[in-house]
Parts: C-alpha cells; sequence; structure tokens
C-alpha cells in the first residue's frame, strides 16, 4: 500500500463521461490498495472560454483579475470528480489551491510554489479518503489567488508528490509516455521506457510538451519518481527517475526536442564594460519575459555582439525595451528575427562522448539547412534555424542518431 | 459622500456587454463622490450550467462538493467586473466570499451569514478601490466553501452594508421596484415608492421574488435603507425602511404576494399531548425543510388536526417522514396536496382596522374560490387555495382592495 499523487489533465476531464471514467480509474487504484491523490486541470476549452470572456473586454485584462477568473476552472472540475467518486460510494474531498495551501509568490500568471500545508491531507487520506485537488492555483501571502501558469498542474501534482512523500507521481495525459521526438514529425519516433530527469528537463523545457518544466525541475529536486501515461490507454508510460547504473545499453541520444516559437534578438556592438548583459538582460527579466538562450561574442573596437531567445509571444515587448536599452548603452544596432526555431539534441550518454556535435552538424549540412545559432550544455546541444526548416532537421537528426531502434540493438551505430 | 453597497443580480450581468454596463453605472456613483462596495452574481444562466454539470453525473450531487462547483460562478463575474472596471482607469479588487471572510454555519447549500471581516474593505475603500464581493457563498469555521442558496447575494449585499454601515443597500434587479403585486398576473399592478420592512418581509416570504427574505430580515434588524431598482432603466425604485410617521397616507394593504409553488400536508386525529407538534415537526426541520403556515385544530375524542405547507419540492419528502411519524404518534390518517397556491394581503395599515379578513373572503368567495387553510398574523391574512385560482384570485383581491391607485387617493374606499 503506497500515496500515489495522480494528474489528470484538460483533455482527461474534458467531459462528464471523461470525469467518470477517471473516477473509475482512481477507484482502480484504490482496490489495488493505494492511497491516492488526484490533482486535476480544467476541462479542455474551459480556459479558453473563460481566456475569451475576459479578452472580450480588453486585450490586457489585469493579472490579478485574470487569475481569480482562471482558478474557477479547475474548481469545477475537483468538484465534478469528487460528486463522481461519491456517486460511487468512494469518500472524497475536494480542496482549492486556497484550501490545501498552495503558497506561492504573487507573479499572477505565473506564481511560483513556496509551501504546501499536508497536515490535512493526511488526516483525510488515513481516513480513507480520496483526496482531489486543484491543480495550476494557489494562494499568496496576502489572501489572493494565483495561477502557475499554462500547465502548471504538472507541478501542483510534483510539488504534492513531494510534500506528502509519494511513492510515485503519475502524470495521465492524452500521449503515453515520452518520445525519442514528436511523431507528428518523425513517424519512426518510439516510446521510452525510462528517462532521466536531467534528459527530461531538456526535453521539456525545450518544446517537448509532454510535462512542465517546473515539474520536472521539482521532481528532481525532491526525487520523486515521475511517471507520464495515457489516461485513454493501458500501459506502463514512461517513467522518470535519477540515472541509473545502465550506461552500457545507454544510447548517447534519448531524444529530439524542438520548439517552433522561437524568437532571436541580438544587439550588436555594445561597448563592452562589467555589467552589460545584466543590463541588457534585467529589464527584460524585470517584465516577466523568459529568456532561453544567449549567446556572446566578442566583436570589433571593444565591442561585443549579444544575442538571446525568446517565446515569439514576448517578441515585440523585448524588441521594444532591447531598442530602449540599444540607445542607453551606446550600442550600434538592434535586431531581431521572429521566424526561427530550436532543435535540440538530448542524451546523458552524450557526456562522455566526442563527436556527437560534428554529426549534428553534418547532418543538418547535407539537408542544406543554416545554423543560426548554437548553444550546448553537458546533454543536449541545440541549434537555432530558420522556422520552415524544423521538420526537416528533425528528421535528419532523428535518422543521423538511430532513434526509431531500440537502445542496445544499434542505437550508437 | 457616503458608502453604498450594490447588489446586481444575473441578469444585470448576464453577458459582457452588461459587465461593461454595469462597470459604467459604478463609475456614476463614483463620480457622484460615493465609496461603492459591489456585490454581483453569477451570469445568468451559469448556475443552470453547472448544475447541469453535476446532475448529468448524478441527481444527488454532494453537498459540499456542489458547492464548491457553484461558487465558481460568481468568482467568474468578480473578476470579470473588476477587468472592466480597470480598463476604464479605475482601480477595483474582487474578492471571492472566502477572502473576503463571510464566515457562514455549515449547511451546504443554505448557509447563514455569521460573520464578515469589513476591515480588508475599509481599507481598500480609503485607498480609492471599488470592491467587487462574490455573492451567494461564504466559508465555514473549517474553511469548506458554502452557499447561502439561491438568491442569496442579495443577503450578501445587506450582510456587507450592515458590516460597514453603509448608508444604503441597492439591489439592482430586472424590476424597478416593488409592486403591489406580480405585474404578470394583474397587469394594473403599481410600484410602490416605499414599502416597511415588515411588509417587505411578508412580500418576499410569500413569493414577490424580488428580494430574497434573509436579505430583508438583515436589513431590518440592522436597520440597513434597501433599495430596489432597476438595472436597466433610470429610476428611483422602492425604499424599504422602518415605518415612518406617515400612517394618514398610508393604504390597509400595501400588496398581494401569492406562491405557485405550495404542497399541504395534514395529519389527522394525532393524540393531543403535550409536544406533539415537535414530535411531528422535529424531524422534518432536521432535514432542512422549511415549513411555511402551520394550522392546528382541536378534532375529536381528544385527538388533533395538525396541518402545515412546504415547498412543493419537499413534498415527497415531507409525507414520508410524517407518514413515519404519524404511526409512532399512532393517528389516523396523513393526507397531502401540492397542487395549492397561497395568497396573502399584506400591510402594516391592517394592524389597526377590523374587516380587513372579511372583505378578503367575500372578495374570494363571490369568484367561487373555496378556501382551503387560513393563517393570519399583525399585517397579513394568507389563505391557501386550489392552484388553478391562483390568478383568479390575486385579481380579484387587488380590485377589491384598489391596489391599482395610488395611497391617499382612495386606496381605503
Amino acid at each position: 500500500m503506497s500515496l500515489i499523487v495522480q494528474k489528470y489533465g484538460g483533455t482527461s476531464v474534458g467531459s462528464i463521461e471523461r470525469i467518470e471514467r477517471v473516477a473509475e480509474k482512481v477507484i482502480g487504484y484504490r482496490h489495488r490498495g493505494h492511497d491516492v491523490v488526484v490533482v486535476v486541470s480544467a476541462m479542455s476549452g474551459e480556459t479558453d472560454r473563460l481566456l475569451g470572456l475576459a479578452r472580450a473586454i480588453t486585450s490586457r485584462p489585469k493579472p490579478r483579475e485574470l487569475d481569480v477568473l482562471l482558478a474557477t476552472g479547475e474548481q469545477v472540475t475537483i468538484a465534478l470528480l469528487c460528486i463522481a467518486l461519491e456517486k460511487r460510494g468512494y469518500p472524497a474531498l475536494s480542496y482549492t489551491g486556497s484550501q490545501v495551501h498552495i503558497l506561492t509568490d504573487s507573479a499572477f500568471n505565473k506564481a511560483r510554489i513556496k509551501e504546501i500545508e499536508a497536515r490535512h491531507i493526511h488526516a483525510d487520506l488515513e481516513a480513507g479518503r480520496v483526496v482531489v485537488v486543484a491543480g495550476f492555483q494557489g494562494i499568496d501571502e496576502h489572501g489572493n489567488i494565483t495561477t502557475l501558469g499554462r500547465g502548471g498542474s504538472d507541478t501542483t501534482a510534483v510539488a504534492l508528490a513531494a510534500a506528502l512523500k509519494a511513492a510515485e507521481c503519475q502524470i495521465f495525459t492524452d500521449v503515453d509516455g515520452v518520445y525519442t521526438t514528436d511523431p507528428r514529425v518523425v513517424p519512426e519516433a518510439r516510446r521510452l521506457d525510462r528517462i532521466t530527469f536531467e534528459e527530461m528537463l531538456e526535453m521539456a523545457s525545450l518544446g517537448s510538451k509532454v510535462l512542465q518544466i517546473r515539474s520536472v525541475e521539482f521532481a528532481g529536486k525532491y526525487n520523486v519518481p515521475l511517471r507520464v501515461l495515457s489516461s485513454f490507454e493501458e500501459g506502463e508510460g514512461t517513467l522518470i527517475t535519477y540515472e541509473e547504473a545502465t550506461l552500457m545499453e545507454e544510447p548517447l541520444v534519448s531524444g529530439i526536442a524542438f520548439s517552433r516559437n522561437e524568437a532571436k534578438l541580438t544587439i550588436l556592438g555594445v561597448p563592452d564594460r562589467p555589467g552589460v548583459a545584466y543590463k541588457i538582460l534585467g529589464p527584460i527579466a524585470a517584465e516577466n519575459v523568459e529568456v532561453d538562450m544567449i549567446v556572446q561574442n566578442i566583436g570589433q573596437d571593444g565591442t561585443t555582439d549579444f544575442t538571446f531567445t525568446v517565446g515569439r509571444n514576448d517578441y515585440e515587448r523585448s524588441l521594444e525595451i532591447l531598442n530602449t536599452q540599444a540607445k542607453e548603452l551606446g550600442a550600434r544596432k538592434v535586431e531581431g528575427d521572429n521566424k526561427t526555431a530550436k532543435i535540440s539534441l538530448v542524451g546523458v550518454g552524450m557526456r562522455s562522448h566526442a563527436g556527437i556535435a560534428s554529426r549534428m552538424f553534418q547532418a543538418l549540412a547535407t539537408e542544406g539547412i543554416n545554423i543560426r545559432m548554437i548553444s550546448t550544455s553537458e546533454i543536449k546541444i541545440s541549434v537555432v534555424v530558420d522556422e520552415k526548416y524544423l521538420e526537416l532537421g528533425v528528421r535528419a537528426l532523428h535518422e543521423a542518431f538511430h532513434l526509431d531502434r531500440a537502445p542496445g540493438t544499434a542505437g550508437r551505430a
């Protein structure tokens, strides 16, 4: 008998019928002797409906009030799931983010969890109840309702699993696991049985979209085994844990992540003084824009060129800020391109093997794809290319690294 | 400059366009120098939509979870109204029942307000903000979300007005005031400029539906002047206050209330012992059924007959309980009729005048309407009749007491 935290996303609870199916699934785990805490998202379409209401008033709704509005989506689902469980004779209790006391900071629309009060829940579980918690939302120290941003329900689930010391955190979704890359782009893409937190972090942050990055960070930090599996099909899904001692069979590259909605900004000819990076990125960060890749080159005449990428939605705003900063810093020029995409090779096996980068660049060159920016870490290599080359590049790399074959067979060819 | 609490019902906030109109209305009051606290209901149709979701799962959803579900309706409206106010440059803050700390008892679906924490709000008003509070909802001492039952937003508004010591509590609705009776039944019905709390209590409880009864109780208890007015038309509406020294112009009868959804239950031949009334009504009350009229007659052979009315929705349940009680008490028989209606004359002027009852009974007899039950208080006389006679009876009485004419003209004829 162990404690499991399960999270069901918007599609999994997208209708009354599906909510009833989730109730059955939860009851199945109860029958196998598990204590279950369930985290749910808003019914699919609901968050968009609510956003539509706000946007019918203004394109820039007050962030605090937007969170009050959006938080109702998950509140509806927790109530309905509890009603479905109770109907079947299984005692259940719903909690909003505020009720279970998911304390966050005050960054409305993008809040981060600081603390969870788990006592309540333990008492409920001991009393034989299923506990159903609204994902995606919390409360700040002043009692304001906050949301964690889209996909934040995953983070809620992992944070709860950590606070409750759960045996496993299961993320039920509409895919049956983590794939070597997006099967819509590469039909040969293969489901991974296991992947490490580090790899998953790179996969998630780079756009694999199966899990929200913060949930993986949390899971890794608190060592919560995380499993991605399908709400609709049976199966073991993909287990995400710390790397185990099976390096022999480990492939060099686990997967290929990519992200379409990238924008690249460059500030050229900045007089190279200490603190210049902060002066450029500080005002961008202050606007809550997430900066992804950052590359700095030394230019001519004691100046430096500074390039970074942001989400495409933040492009206009970032460009504006950058133009202001450019004047202030005496930079020569600002350039931007919002029609770019990023492709990344990810794999803990990369660490100990040279030559991966050159094989990657060669595969892209063979297809005539021009690389606009490169950034590397220990377990990934990312390149920025023109958006139009995205699919071609991903397919070329999937083939070049033989990701369609199971590891240990010919994965290292 | 005074503090006004305004409440806008579901129809008044039934669309984005109407919410924007409410924002304009609120701003109008701000311009006239008032501090404004706004209480809103769920957008019209929303509560039914949510109920529909729950009922698609089961006809008997868990009351606690139903409240979690329904409370989202008002939460959506407070956020949208604040977004609309902020768009127009007027700082506003939304609060759920839990956030403003509307403490209630734990009777889910029918909770009663125990206490309100007003400090928050005063600080916000001093800072120049419009405060927008979710009606209809609260939180119990364990932190569970509760709702006050349908129409409870009025109660929220009045309770807030009392807690804040507001100058006036304005209930905006889709009618422009309180009428002598329902204009749909009697086209000659006339809007009253003023009415006393006592009269309004009788009018509301007897089915005039303009205001929720508990809100009028609260208003009377804390002496909060209450004004009913239209969201859509300009006008002064109807002011509800304590009776003033204008008895000279006061009519005998202020209005005619009626209620269609009545059910009558009778337990016949109960051995007449002390405590019998409690034994009959105790189990009914324990099921949270509201009993309305109660009449007891002494029967033959030391037995008593006991008749009471309940809402038609509670009929089946009450009948069941009553049958059980009848056996236990050794009663002769239980009778029920759920096709009845109630008509009531209401007026503080009645107090000092005899002959009202007989004039009432005569008017009904003239129309051939059989009276099935009578109950009187100082300021009202109620009769129960077969439902089919409802409209005819109301029209006959409206005419008999000349309610179409303004008081002081020929109201006492």
